[in-house]
């Protein structure tokens, strides 16, 4: 990862601004001869859309995406894809304030300390919009994992928005795409419609954890010890835009736990070794197990409140920011696609660095 | 990062197994004319060795380390610093058992799929010696930064162990090199250490969550959105063994708060932007604030105790697995010096990624 | 180098087909600041451009340049760089021919046996077309180079064309641009004509051989031992359709000479160390000395003949192979500008490189 | 590539200077499973090694290499291998003019400009000692290729020195390693012992033009547009000290060609495609035919002569310089193993990235 790119064999370089002309993905190294069309990555999108709830932004994008390059014939050919989508709703408006002020938990500052100058129109390229082109290429990876390793299924969810949880007991795997929350509880989904409401009447927004889980990832994948399959998932996911924390299986729990209870017991299976437990949430010495592969993070709340934060301008002086316009009292919501491709583009990527280096050949048990 | 080496233009490529002839590190980028030795790096190694406290593993291992090349005279030229540590407690023992069977927890079984065979001898390339050569690296990175950014200061420290936490009114710096746990917090020690001293005679272990902070740091490092100075330290972080989270400011914590909590308002200090919190952790789009870079990440308990098992062979054969030999009970105290470096590297590389960029230049403010 | 991105700091990725909608490059590492609109880079890419002169191929393509991102109020960002260039001139026709069968010396079959399908429209992603992305990318390192180190000049000129070469005594700078063959020596100009004109009608193609000069490049660029500035050089030119080969300096011709001759003997000068000769090509142990970088390559003749030549189609059986349509009979001619852009690209690329690591920092003489 | 590692997959860096302790190289991504130890090695070495015959330096070094990491039982394990050559031979002398003078045609002068300092005991990094360790990571990679392409064959020899060529009417396999210049045309020896015997005496040196040619190269390898194998090999070989022109196939002379001539016209053979000539040296589009790959580089006579060449010191005055000391009259006598290994380790690279890629899957024909 450098810079705008990230992967080892499948690489992802994302581009655009919030409020340019347009913005994308250039996708290079994805294996020829698999089936895509914008038909396979729309749908994707779609899913993360802004203006698709009545609790994330009211901005409305088509996001439509289109191919550019790279298929021939309704098949990847081998060569970069290029993925676009147009910004259509650049909303002309006097940016004169935010120009000129930092907002409080922005990138405003940073961007303009480092480079000098700043793209200020929409938070430019640090803003969320960016997501969509991850998710583009994410559509990318899942018509290539859905060729070479079927049996892959990648489902992310929200299992707290602020102070809410969810109860394990009930969770549902069917209940997460039918509510507006990608939640997995639906005994919780009215009460956190009603907590959402509260937070965006006070003029405030909240956090919210993520917890994304690839099924039927073959064991071995993964490029110890610096191309760790969680090494690269920490990155992949602390790259998203408000991620403070991540992590697998046990994550920051297993501070607390002794070895005894975090083992998770081997035994022989049908089809190979079966684990009692998951606490490693399927990674191993930073090798996939066969196990679920389980990430969590964490987003931390929106920083463009109605609230007014006091901060600086340019000139150093003091001000008072209150961020009107259209945004999402919960980022955290429309993550959740976002985690989804991320995890597509790095099990992928394993998988073909993986049979690069061993060619895929594994050792045998039994 | 890539397979075994990490950073972008300061790149360390470790190698070496637990029970080979050494192990090192091949630290390539390094800036010319840094005034390096011997000495300069043998005090980080020294502080993470083991058989130092009671509570480590008794493996006593002198952990000298030299330099083969890069240096003349005294100073760096710019060219590959090989650092090599030669392994001379390889206590030679029956490996039959180990040799066949996997421990729950460890990387025995992931290494042997991916692979089709693995160096068994003390977990070979996915034993904590690993680390050495990581500190090793980051002594070199500590040289560097010492000439190009005097003012930045690392220091990692441990704030939980298994059940026990630290009192945050009680945090002192200069408690942390005094005792055995690299803990901040005198009063808890006395207490820690009986703790640990009931783990290990319970034949258990137990995890621990690290803190590490760098200071000084200059605003403006970090290469959005890919190579995000939280991205690329999260997964520095992930890539030491049995790390299972990474949190950066608030961390996992974020998700509970609202942006109005969250907010790190700003005002103009006499050289330049204070921040009036640090609930972001230094790190705001990906990009240092000029605060202090807040780092933290929990490891597990030691998947090697004394307290059987289940697991299976390499016949698929059920076995019960009972890891004797030298091992920590808390592999987290160890974990502590490992944090430094990972921090060093990444601070000093992302000096030079940006400099190379942008030339250092900031945006002015004020 | 991997795939389709070059370079280490500025790093370009170019995508897209001869005959898919649009092709283009994403520019990623670009420093901030720097000025930069469509203007800067439109009049590089109309000086490659197609149908500009009687022997060139006749397609008509406008190659109007977009920047889609990375730039705001005229000047870089610091973030990625988009750049279109919509294919408007695409024939629609009958590519049954085509499709089927593996024209002598293009890479139809090699293509084809690599990821087993091809887009075969006028070459897909092996067409010269992709250069008209380096050309474009290839202007905005050019800006970067205006404003960082605005003594750098780059020039490319054919030295050879088939059996006719210039005349070294009669070298102006002035004529390059004056002919249709980027020849230095206005002298030849009207033979160079005649004799591709014949060439043409006899149905054949001929090769060329192209030198590019970068002048006041500073010294100490280059990244030894493995990112050489003339490794990187080589790699970059070779990379370039139909190249065969490579020089700096002497170059080939370096075999037959000895020591004594081959020295470039060094005095002091008003500014630092000046060389008498410059057999070395600018370029010592893989470091710029200051001099001019001087850069040879050979661009193998046009495979897209009339006259039929011997091949197989898909099904392995024999045909005769005669390519009809719109085809340079000298490709090196629009090689001219790519071998500029790419010497832009890599120079420029060294000089971020070069200040991450060194600072930029030189050791003194004198 | 960049700085000190080459390579995609199979990862190549060289550490190590001239006169210091030792060099060596660490070796990242080698496929596990395959037989290495030491003695697959140390052959290739001491076909490299100095004081071999009496036309290259007497400087005696064992080159012993050893195998520090990497390998477990007499098999690579999949992680990195660490090869080690001390250095033995380190005469003590006064360098005390080297130290301060710059030698026309060498490395001194930019590596003090680049870096501020140099290691100028025998030309430090820049010192054509840094090519065994290249040799020796050769070898790991002939041991893959002979597990994963057993067919493929390399060989380098040389075809010109200084004014003398070889009749290519005579050009014997086998005649290669029987002489001491590892020249294919055993009628020539004779006469080039005399020539080189010639020019010591004269106090002067000659270049070299070496060819090295891989035999059974599947088709299909090659990573197009920016990690051609061309690209790759032309990089790789323009890397090695000393070397001014890489050619493929025809190389410079193609520009000399018709379209006509230079067609390699392709017929159907027993086992696909067959080639009637390989005026492309085995490479089209970037991607390897399957037919020989034949690459070629001039290296320049050996800049340490005994004959005074006019210079300045670091004080910028004027200086003859003399260089006495034990230098090879035709460095590239030693360039042919090193040659070899360049080849091997480009081949084994790109076929695993295809691997990587594409699977290794090939598009049928017939």
């Amino acid at each position: 990862m450098s810079f705008n790119t990230f992967g080892h064999l499948f690489r992802v370089t994302t581009w655009g601004e919030s409020h340019g002309p347009a913005l994308g993905a250039t996708v290079d190294g994805c294996p020829p001869g698999i089936a895509l069309t914008e038909d396979d990555i729309q749908p994707w999108l779609d899913r993360r859309r802004p203006g698709q709830n009545r609790h994330t932004t009211q901005r409305q994008e088509p996001d439509a995406v289109r191919i550019l390059s790279g298929t021939f014939e309704g098949r990847t050919t081998g060569t970069p894809i290029q993925l676009t989508i147009e910004n259509t709703d650049q909303r002309s408006k006097d940016y004169g304030e935010i120009a000129r002020t930092f907002r409080p938990g922005h990138a405003d500052i940073t961007y303009h300390q480092k480079y000098g100058l700043r793209d200020y129109r929409g938070g430019g390229r640090s803003s969320a919009r960016e997501t969509a082109a991850r998710v583009a290429a994410g559509g990318v990876a899942r018509a290539a994992l859905a060729a070479l390793a079927p049996q892959v299924e990648i489902r992310a969810y929200m299992i707290q928005m602020g102070l809410k949880t969810i109860d394990r007991m009930r969770f549902d795997w069917n209940a997460i795409a039918q509510n507006d929350f990608w939640c997995p509880d639906p005994g919780v989904v009215a009460e956190w419609a009603d907590y959402l409401q509260a937070v965006r009447k006070d003029q405030n927004s909240v956090g919210a954890t993520v917890e994304v889980v690839a099924r039927g990832v073959p064991a071995g994948l993964g490029a110890p010890v610096y191309g760790k399959l969680d090494s690269d998932l920490a990155a992949a996911m602390m790259s998203i835009n408000a991620v403070k924390g991540v992590e697998i299986g046990e994550g920051m729990a297993a501070a607390a736990l002794t070895g005894r209870d975090n083992a998770d017991e081997i035994v022989m299976g049908a089809d190979g070794p079966e684990y009692l437990t998951n606490h490693a949430g399927g990674v191993l010495g930073g090798i996939s197990t066969g196990q679920d592969v389980v990430v969590r993070f964490a987003v931390k709340p929106t920083s463009s409140i109605l609230t007014p934060r006091r901060s600086i301008d340019i000139a150093g002086q003091p001000v008072d920011v209150v961020t009107k316009g259209r945004h999402d009292p919960c980022v955290g919501i429309r993550a959740v696609p976002v985690a989804e491709a991320m995890m597509a583009c790095v099990i992928l990527d394993h998988l073909l660095l993986d049979r690069g280096q061993t060619g895929g050949v594994r050792g045998a048990i039994g």
